[in-house]
């Protein structure tokens, strides 16, 4: 998907909304272990239930990885439920020597029809650029991350005064461009996003963290949002889980989603196009 | 494996060798094609041709991913062919929060049979524990990797005048032992590692890049082995495809592996324990 569609859906919708499907077996409502694909029954509903709500769909690949070789088929036939007019992640965070990397990229992009890849940037150049080479696909690169341990290295201040995460944005980005690279960054951090901003004023910024994690929407918009809009926040455990183990659990998902919608659809109406 | 185990294992064989199963379709020899799984045949043919001389394997988990789902169950055939008295390393380089790197971990030490994950160390403290709680498996670290890309992030300087990939060293430390975390450290920067075991004189180290890359099997056993020889050395393309695109291929594939296991006997018998 081009930046134009996904910014086109995005203003179509009114929803920057990008809904995590990280199903847990144990965590699932129980009526749906009777069939012969829980997690697959359970993502199918899931995207029935929010695709009028959201723009992005966002498989954390451990959770199909988790199943064993059978979660790749689960996983596969979940993305030929999510329509087109959605943007597709696969939450992998790869990131390996060139050639291995070029390896991942035609996994995630040709094997399986995902939109973007997530990526860690520890390994460098060489490990990021293969998944900048295919057309209309995405690279969503870690920057700052939202968990505890992004203290641990990505706030390291080097010798020239920047922060780790501020030396990853600035040196990655001049290896693809707007059209081809996102940055993943923390919502619970959002104070950091004007900095961010400062520095990728043009990058789509996928920012976890919203909901379970305890970020906040408005201030992501605040201090995140760009003319192009530039921002796809993501929602997981709060969304997909809002139904408990109810046999009409995909009702409150639903309304989880579409809560997040109608605040973005607000915060969207008081921005100047 | 425990830490006692390898250790026998290498001082029974004088070999500190691990081999990588990274295998292409497109380089693997023409007549395994009519094998149902050309990919396992492979595997299983090396492995039988290398297991004398080595004492660790190494899948890295992208040349099984690109297969799609039948990939893993490639994988899963593939580990059932190696010894119980051998290593099993998945390359894998993940690395998410916390209860996503749990189900990574439960994935490759309960679901798949492997020794040890390499880990990325980008998200920090609480992407790696999990991996740090399975009794007798073992986290390898991602330190200083050996491709071009390592100079962007992990030779930065910071403020208190350290390498990032030495803070990587220090600070992971005390999250694990000796006896549950190695780290990954190329071989291709050999002076480094007289830096690395000041830093971290009992780790064992898993060196790649010895072979195709470029590095040098005397440097490394110069300034990286201690007592406990705390080397795995790693050989991939260079033992794998030794025998090029011939029906005899295994011979080759053989004689690659006892080459490098000659120079580490003969390296080791120079050694005093």
């Amino acid at each position: 998907m081009t930046r134009k569609e996904l910014v086109t859906q995005i203003r179509a919708k009114s929803s920057f909304l990008c809904v995590g499907l990280d199903p847990d077996l144990s965590k699932i409502p129980a009526h749906l272990h009777q069939y012969e694909d829980p997690i697959y029954e359970f993502n199918r509903q899931v995207i029935a239930a929010t695709q009028a709500h959201c723009v992005a769909y966002k498989p954390n690949l451990a959770f199909y990885e988790a199943l064993g070789p059978s979660g790749w088929i689960t996983l596969e036939k979940t993305i030929a439920e999510i329509p087109s007019t959605h943007f597709i992640i696969a939450d992998a965070k790869r990131g390996d020597i060139g050639n291995t990397s070029r390896l991942y990229a035609k996994t995630f992009f040709e094997t399986y029809a995902f939109d973007a890849v997530t990526v860690a940037p520890y390994m460098g150049r060489d490990s990021i650029g293969p998944f900048l080479e295919f057309e209309d696909k995405w690279v969503i690169l870690l920057a700052l991350t939202s968990n505890p341990g992004s203290f641990d290295y990505q706030h390291l201040q080097t010798e020239n005064q920047q922060k780790i995460y501020e030396v990853v944005l600035k040196t990655s980005r001049p290896w693809g461009n707007p059209d081809n690279l996102m940055f993943v960054v923390g919502a619970t951090q959002a104070e950091a996003l004007t900095n961010i901003r400062q520095i990728a004023p043009d990058h789509f910024l996928l920012v976890p963290g919203v909901g379970a994690q305890g970020g906040s929407l408005r201030e992501v918009w605040q201090y995140g949002a760009i003319d192009d809009i530039g921002l796809l926040v993501n929602s997981s455990r709060s969304i997909i889980y809002a139904g408990g183990n109810t046999p009409d659990f995909a009702e409150q998902v639903t309304l989880a989603a579409s809560r997040l919608h109608s605040e973005m659809t607000e915060l969207m109406q008081g921005h100047e196009y």
